[in-house]
């Protein structure tokens, strides 16, 4: 199959492109650029002069529709939304990395984005792709909503415990760590590394635009969860993402050893997700360069609070080696096809 | 007056020595070690060799005693309580910045340090040094047990609303980060630069030895609090601690503004306790080298829930500084005599 | 005295703050900037909202010159060069920190600057503020152009082989290494920290504006040095640099003993520059935050080539600490009035 | 082909065994360790969990010679030259990523390692390993000495040059940087984070034991060789290395364009290494994770002085990979088989 990568220039894109050599099925045919089209890739990134020489062309609905089976759109928020509606009438699947198309109401859409959003009519033709969670939809659909790096980890860990309705509902309190590379290839204040290295911080306390996100998840799986308490902090570190979440139970019988084999047998037939033994937690780079999503669990005696730990890699399992898993749903290969990266450790 | 360090080349004290070359009142007049008798100071810290020409020398109580009016001891865990039991008999104050007098009950100790704790009569001398809510009792105390670096950001943090019962008791979630400077100068598995560098993780899940102690402090504020959930995280920079902390609201009708008044009030007579303005939360690095505690407060509307930020720098605050300000309060002086530094930023 | 400080929001600015409130004869009377005037400057750094309460202020050359008795001039490049012409006139005392004085030759500064410098009769009245070697002109002095990071360390390395003719004057090779610091406040694809951290990079090979800088003061004191070899590397840390110099012998009777003593003497005067003991060399780390430069010294008998390791604080004794030490001459104080700091380790 | 580990829970052992899943011929069979005897591997590694379920086997010589097809040696120095006596008389292919056979003479190993190295008849049996400029006797050797990470980087920096007598033999200065993986899995002093993290480092003066390593490959290339000098220095950093050669050229006529013409065709046939264009020059990450060697290249017409920016990634053109890559070489496969992975970037 021939794949397009639309926005190849940023984080997402570059990683796709690295990810993609990997595969046995699929060959990155063209890279899309809207800011540098002509240049040669290589000349952005001299890292990859030794593969196929792309040159970055322009974003051309048709003629991409036209040259590939699947095109992936790894572009800021924002614009996406501009090019979907003519990708999605066009006969070639769509994988869109953007959070665009992840919120199936407007309204809420904007509330969070502080910009209008797209269309109710194309949101409606969205597949959100959980890939753990939503299978079967993924691999009917040819329009993937690609989901955010903070709710693939969150969401993960979650899942077992509500959709299993173990949990005070509205318990829940998840606070999550990034390393700096989620907030993209343009220079700025909060990128700079001046004031991030030796530096940990939190942003956007009770205003990131995860929190829809996850809270509509979370409400398909239980509709009696009223929200979510989420934090996002920035770790000074290129490359990771852990959510601690903390959850009252509502259950006093509950051992490590019931938590264990509820996550077990919920993730059983899931290649990427990785649980741990007793008394042993991930860290980020024990996941770093692959698409896996290790999970730690722990109750507390004491408190009744059950506690999990959740880490991905946030430009793999948070955005291109998720997006990849989802074409292989798509295309009915298995999802693991291409991405059995080993962790770069240390 | 003249001081002395007791384990001056582990990292507490070497920052001891760094921040007393500040103050108008104490003299630095010798120094110990247990391991390294004889040799210079400078030649474990070539850094310091502009300063006064230190050598190691034995760890003698009663020599000790007899040179110096105060005397810091940064040792690790289970050395200080075999020193202070004869020190205490001796005309000189003591600051103990390790945790072994920290807990008030021997059992308590034991079950969370996994070692036997000190005697029950020279735990009941002690007292514990946080500096902002224990003034009166540090200035006629001449044994002062320092807080943890983690306890530390959280209490200060947690406080003004435990005091003033704000708060649904058995809610509190607190979720720290440690630069790994906390974990000591000891090489380990943990402190490897190849291994933490570019990693996150989290440690002592429910099993950190900070829980009781922040917990005795808040059973002393509010005796009705049950428990608190306490994670600990090591963040891959050197120096800083920030508390995240979780708490429901027992009002509908608190506000920002309401917090901020609380806070500010609370803390208006505490030079190092800086409490920041609407949407502005501290990062680490402002306080770099300091012995600021800086907070920032947010509640939210959606889930009741009040979220508050707390940041110290863990060898400052959380250790040397700390003791040093109690040191100021037990001789009378204003409490931040020769702690008047600015953060080094960047 | 009091103090201007032009430029404060800038890293070398607020660095100026920071150090001069140890100062016990200059205090810091106003603050001016360009691009923010009107603003607190705790609105811009949070961290420094204990101190006296700074708002920026235009630059108004008459008005600073009255309120001041030295102004302070951290502005990036080509800035200075447009308030000096009038403020050289005033009765004022005036440190440049920028590199638009520091050249004699306005031809050569157009080269490797590549934008028009100044005007040659201004370049006249300025005079190179290397503290350690320009002592009696700096203290007869009203206008000083304060040294780059760089050749502070460089010069300071080279400057007792140089002046005693010790070396062949056409072998110096310079590699010099820089945190990201260095690169200033305004966020780029160079400070990008995904970019940086965890990379280690060279740039400007053979075109850095400090080349010909080094070179016209090795020129003053051996007029036969035709040149260096002079590179620079971005070290993923963000204070700091280190110059490792190699150089040949010209005679084959030199010693590491021989070196030492010739450093040992030539520095005796200077608080500032610690020469490191046989075997022993220094880190950057071992001078942070402080106004030292530490040189470690190595003869290598096989190949005739000496070693010099010279390292600052680029922000310090590369900028702001040298500045002050400048004023401390101007002003006739001791030159290490207030710049008594203890390096912050770790 | 089967493969066998001894030392797979170092940092070159964990690597092999991460490389070689992407190889489509080689399979590793056994993973082998003197400390660990019996443990699961994902114990000490939990992220490779995912992976075959190794259990470290005890180092049985003639076990191994018959369990598999070639073993990687990779122990701390001074191990394998224990089992290589017995090893290479088994029928079996060895590459030893040890420091063990890589110097011809005894006494030189000695004076450089300080202690007794392996046996003159042994040392005859072994082929070092550069596989770029020693293809032909590679393939024929079943004993292979894998060069070490710094002579790695520099002899394919300086291969050409020295090759073509372009350059004044006495004038070379390498200047080396590395990552803190170079220094292993035990913990130490300098692999401590709290005092390597922020800082940077110069360490063995002109005593690294590399340098008769790069000495004894230059003098074979050009006997008139006499020595160089190598300096290293340890970058706040995990994995990477970067060569700064200076060299002197005896020709007033050279050119970045006949540099460039020299190396291209010097490298056509080795697909690991690559030539930056004018001007460009590369970074340590952008070879991250893989087996590239990046090469950048100017000419000074002031200083008529070459310098040759060479890096790679110490763990893998430095270690696993270079191993992996003389195994192909050994085995008559393509030399990149296996290897062709894009470096991980951001």
């Amino acid at each position: 199959m021939k794949a397009g990568i639309v926005g190849v220039t940023g984080y997402s894109g570059i990683e796709l492109l690295r990810l993609l050599q990997f595969h046995p099925y699929i060959n990155v045919h063209s890279v899309y650029s809207s800011s540098q089209v002509g240049m040669k890739l290589s000349e952005v990134y001299p890292q990859i002069s030794s593969l196929a020489n792309y040159s970055l062309e322009s974003i051309d609905i048709p003629k991409i529709a036209n040259e590939v089976d699947v095109v992936f759109i790894a572009t800021p928020s924002g614009v996406s939304s501009t090019l979907i509606p003519e990708l999605i009438s066009q006969d070639v699947k769509i994988v869109d990395l953007s959070g665009d198309y992840r919120l199936g109401d407007p309204a809420i859409f904007e509330k969070w984005y502080n910009h209008p959003g797209p269309r109710q009519e194309d949101l409606e033709k969205a597949t959100y792709g959980l890939s753990e969670w939503n299978r079967e939809d993924i691999k009917n659909s040819s329009f993937i909503s690609n989901p955010g790096c903070y709710p693939t980890a969150t969401l993960l860990g979650l899942a077992p415990l509500v959709i299993n309705k173990k949990i005070d509902v509205s318990s829940i309190v998840i606070d999550a760590k990034s390393g700096i590379s989620g907030a993209g290839k343009s220079p700025s204040k909060t990128t700079h590394y001046a004031e991030t290295n030796e530096n940990f911080s939190i942003y956007k306390v009770n205003r990131h635009q995860h929190i829809p996100e996850i809270e509509q998840v979370l409400k398909v799986w239980d509709e009696t969860i009223p929200y979510v308490t989420f934090s996002t902090h920035l770790v000074p570190m290129t490359r990771g993402i852990m959510s601690t979440i903390y959850i009252n139970s509502i259950s006093d019988s509950i051992t490590f050893e019931s938590l264990y084999e509820l996550y077990s047998t919920s993730y059983e037939d899931s290649p990427f997700v990785r649980i741990r033994d007793k008394g042993n937690f991930p860290s980020t780079k024990e996941v770093y360069g692959t698409n896996y999503c290790d999970i730690g669990l722990a109750f507390d005696e004491r408190t009744k609070r059950i506690t999990v730990v959740s880490v991905i890699d946030n430009l793999v399992k948070g955005a291109a080696g998720q997006a990849i898993q989802n074409a292989n749903l798509m295309f009915g290969w298995p999802e693991d096809t291409g991405l059995q990266m080993v962790p770069v450790f240390p």
